[in-house]
């Protein structure tokens, strides 16, 4: 019998770019695809997403790609892996277009396979066969996924809560869970982004009813700032405007495409004339008009940061409107969300802002504790690895395993790259592939390295200082220079006689080491380096990237 | 009869940094001198001071600078403001023993004035006569502000809550107070930073009953980590270490200055023997030894950050241990935090962490609305002026002051630069005065402007492309070049075919130049910049900086 692995190639240690991988023998399938977007340190990087390696090692192995949903921490790598390496991808409906949209722009769609299914179907990839179950999540389609393997079941559970009132039909399927769990199960991997909060959830319905009654109070325009990814809160939102009389305006590259796609698919119902364009938004009045748009975490191109400085022609936030965040920010927005939220108030606005759990205008989309000790005791998993999320997450999700009965050692916490093999179906985590971050800046995927980014930092931090010296090929003599140009330094105009000393500082330094004989190149360099970069130190406590070039003609 | 003017230098539309002014006819008097952190928009600068340019105008009217507390976001831009004007300072003992420190590392002790006050002196400068009122915060020794004018009274809370069972006796003096506002208060400026909070904030006795818990419960060392210069909870973790029979470390720079300075002063009482140095703690039994650190916001080379990555050589966190992060993060700081919390779990360590609601580890030193309304209605001022937080707080301290039954005319929300103007008792908010932020770089006061900051941003997200060419100065001929030096863009190793591309791109600019008879530098730079900066832009997606340098021999 051959060995059961199970690894992560991104997802666990950290919030994001999340991909499984189930091997058995020869047959590898993956689980997910996902980015993640870089935290500051990270300078000019656009993406972060799985290091494929692995993968690129061992091309003719690889099944395929189950996707969970269309989440980007989910789907976001797709297309920059799918150009380093190409396979098929399974995944429902939902999912799949909005997977779709992204091949298209990266002009991938018409070479990369794509395989719909739906919580019924049984897919067999080389050693596996795969079935699903329906869970429930902020966003429609979302499955967990079961791995029948010679050696026993593997279950991911995907991302979920257990929303027992949820706004679509889309219930958590506790029957086939039960079902699965009963069979057997080997091994358990199940997300972990709420363990560290206790008690259960709310359920999506909550938050309809906090919209209707702000929507019913509003005297004027409401806007609601939302992730466009989620649909169950979009509808929620249109049936707010329906029920007060109000047309709706899209406002957001992300909303408008997910509203349209979403609609043609049905997972949106959208009255027909409902949807109005700036234009015609203008000619209704103020208490006629909703506003659903993007940028409720504050990023600072989307159209709730714009409102908030009235940056759009045709629609502005104005004294006795109604603003709604319906999302909690994420760690790390704060500060941006806080800002916009500012100048909204200052527009005059009535702002319904913070947390959630004090507004009852978002809920998440993850299970909390009690949801993950639900899961747990569903599928009664001989071993379990709890993924998706952060080590004090994974952990918590361990102590919750504990508490509902298992073992410390059948517990099993893995960073990436971190295989778990299974051997007669007794596990054994010692083994590693090569996994990490690859970053995308502009076209390149992984060229950035921390050379580059060590000397953005230095540029960033105190600038540049270039030191251009001309020397005579013939006899060494300096023809021209110290020549000082800086950017990010010091504000030139300002700072002549500074730049003038720390030339000739620099001279000094050339003719002393010409007089002792130095004239290699990288000696010479050094000595510029060392003189100049003293003497600033000392002038102006800062220490700029100096890059001396030497020209000898 | 004069005006009395007040004014905000900093404080106001932000979090720190705070200067509010008072002037009555040619006398002003200045409260407090903060300093705060730039946020990562703000590359390579280390600290924001307010802009004084107001005060350099008039420097014959400024009669001195009252400091009601020790925090930095009150006394840290002093030593900076003083490099540009020197004034006398008042401040009550702590107060100035931790502004001396300050002074000392500037070498401004010897000629800066130094006035001890305490609640109970009376100060006269210029046309004003300042009295004080004892408030209670999470340090010793704050003051309100009371200035009788010849317009009437204008009262500055400084930061406060109301802890009425306070750790040390420094109880709010609610008598004084009541007195004050019986008299009669022409205008209040009271701080809002926990004006979106609801309630009262809890008594900092409060955490004291948690750490000992917390102490007595823990089986090997436990760590705190705060803020130094929380007195309060610095005593509290030292008497729970002397309740659990633990000799006490203290790791962090600031931590040993402040416990130094505190302990001589008599602020804290830290028993004869207790303190130990890292070789003797050592020697200690695990159960007998208690750290108190810095680094509670996740600072990375602050003391926690260290020990989560087993930085030190003669203290550890080890498996079994106890650290308690007594601080709730601030807004931005929730990242660093997470990571150092996420260490601390992986060595194995039991970790106290998240708000201090939910763990009680930390109660704000800020009063929340209960609170702030009692301060405006023991006030019970005629015009109110919210000052200390952004915006939003400050909009919602106004609706605190409507809801005690103030008229929303009455209540005045200034930016920093904005000056109410007090005519025969009416107050106008028309004028402004010069105000803004100015940047600490190194040595640079204020050098640092758009222009540095633009080229650090744009240095730091693609890095930096040097053009040099030489050119025959006789009849510009090339010489040499275009070479291409390139740092932070792509990693030279790589790339070269890329860069000998560019080079060939620039070069065919410059004979294309040459041949239309065109050679001004300016013109040639130019069309060096753009035909390189498009060939890179078009293969890559990225812009970096590009440097022409044109050297003529």
């Amino acid at each position: 019998m051959s060995t059961l692995s199970i690894f992560s190639l991104g997802g666990v240690y950290e919030i994001g770019k999340n991909m499984y991988g189930v091997q058995y023998g020869d047959d590898i399938v993956l689980i997910d695809c996902g980015s993640k977007f870089p935290d500051e340190s990270l300078l000019g990087i656009d993406l972060i997403i799985p290091d494929i390696t692995y993968l690129l090692e061992n091309p003719e192995k690889v099944r395929g790609l189950i996707v969970t949903h269309g989440h980007e921490d989910h789907i976001g790598g797709i297309p920059y892996v799918l150009r380093q390496f190409n396979m098929p991808i399974y995944g429902t409906r939902l999912t799949l277009g909005l997977i779709e949209e992204k091949l298209k722009e990266h002009g991938l769609l018409q070479n990369t396979k794509r395989i719909p299914i739906d919580s019924k179907s049984v897919v067999n990839l080389g050693a596996f066969t795969i079935s699903f179950f329906q869970t429930n999540h902020s966003i429609p389609d979302c499955l967990g996924v079961v791995f029948d393997t010679p050696m026993g079941t593997v279950v991911h559970t995907g991302d979920f809560k257990f929303d027992l009132t949820p706004v679509h039909k889309q219930s958590p399927d506790l029957h086939r869970m039960a079902e699965i769990g009963k069979k057997g199960v080997l091994v358990l991997l199940s997300e972990s982004t709420n363990a560290e909060r206790p008690g259960f959830t709310p359920s999506e319905k909550h938050v309809g009813d906090h919209l209707r009654e702000a929507f019913a109070k509003a005297k004027h325009k409401v806007f609601v700032s939302t992730f466009a990814s989620n649909l169950y809160r979009l509808q929620q939102v249109i049936d707010a405007a329906i029920l007060t009389n109000r047309k709706l305006m899209l406002l957001g590259r992300s909303m408008v495409n997910v509203v349209r796609i979403a609609s043609e698919q049905g997972y949106l119902h959208v009255p027909e004339g409902m949807l109005v364009e700036p234009e015609e938004a203008n000619q209704l009045d103020r208490h006629r008009l909703a506003i659903l748009c993007t940028g409720s975490q504050g990023e600072p191109n989307a159209a709730l940061s714009r409102l908030s400085t009235s940056n759009y022609r045709h629609v502005k936030v104005e004294a006795g409107d109604t603003v709604i965040l319906s999302a909690s920010p994420i760690p790390g927005n704060e500060k941006n969300v806080s800002r916009i939220v500012d100048n909204l108030f200052i527009l005059g606005a009535h702002v319904i802002y913070g947390s959630g759990s004090a507004t009852g205008m978002h809920v998440s989309g993850h299970g909390s504790q009690e949801e993950l000790k639900l899961m747990l005791t569903l599928m009664k998993p001989a071993y379990f690895i709890p993924i998706h999320g952060e080590y004090r997450m994974l952990h918590q999700h361990r102590l919750l395993a504990e508490s509902v009965g298992m073992e410390r050692d059948d517990v099993f916490i893995v960073n990436i790259g971190d295989v778990v093999d299974f051997t007669d179906g007794v596990p054994k985590q010692e083994r590693k592939i090569p996994a990490g971050s690859t970053l995308v800046d502009g076209f390149g995927i992984g060229d950035v390295g921390t050379v580059i980014l060590r000397d953005r930092k230095h540029l960033s931090q105190d600038g540049i200082l270039v030191v251009v010296v001309t020397r005579s090929k013939a006899d060494g003599k300096i023809l021209l220079g110290p020549e000082l140009i800086s950017r990010g330094f010091v504000f030139a105009p300002e700072a002549e006689g500074l730049m003038e000393e720390a030339s000739r500082v620099g001279l000094e330094a050339l003719l002393k080491l010409q007089g002792e004989g130095v004239n290699q190149w990288g000696r010479v360099k050094q000595g510029l380096k060392e003189s100049i970069g003293q003497f600033l130190y000392a002038k102006t406590k800062r220490r700029p990237m100096i890059l001396p070039i030497i020209m000898d003609v």
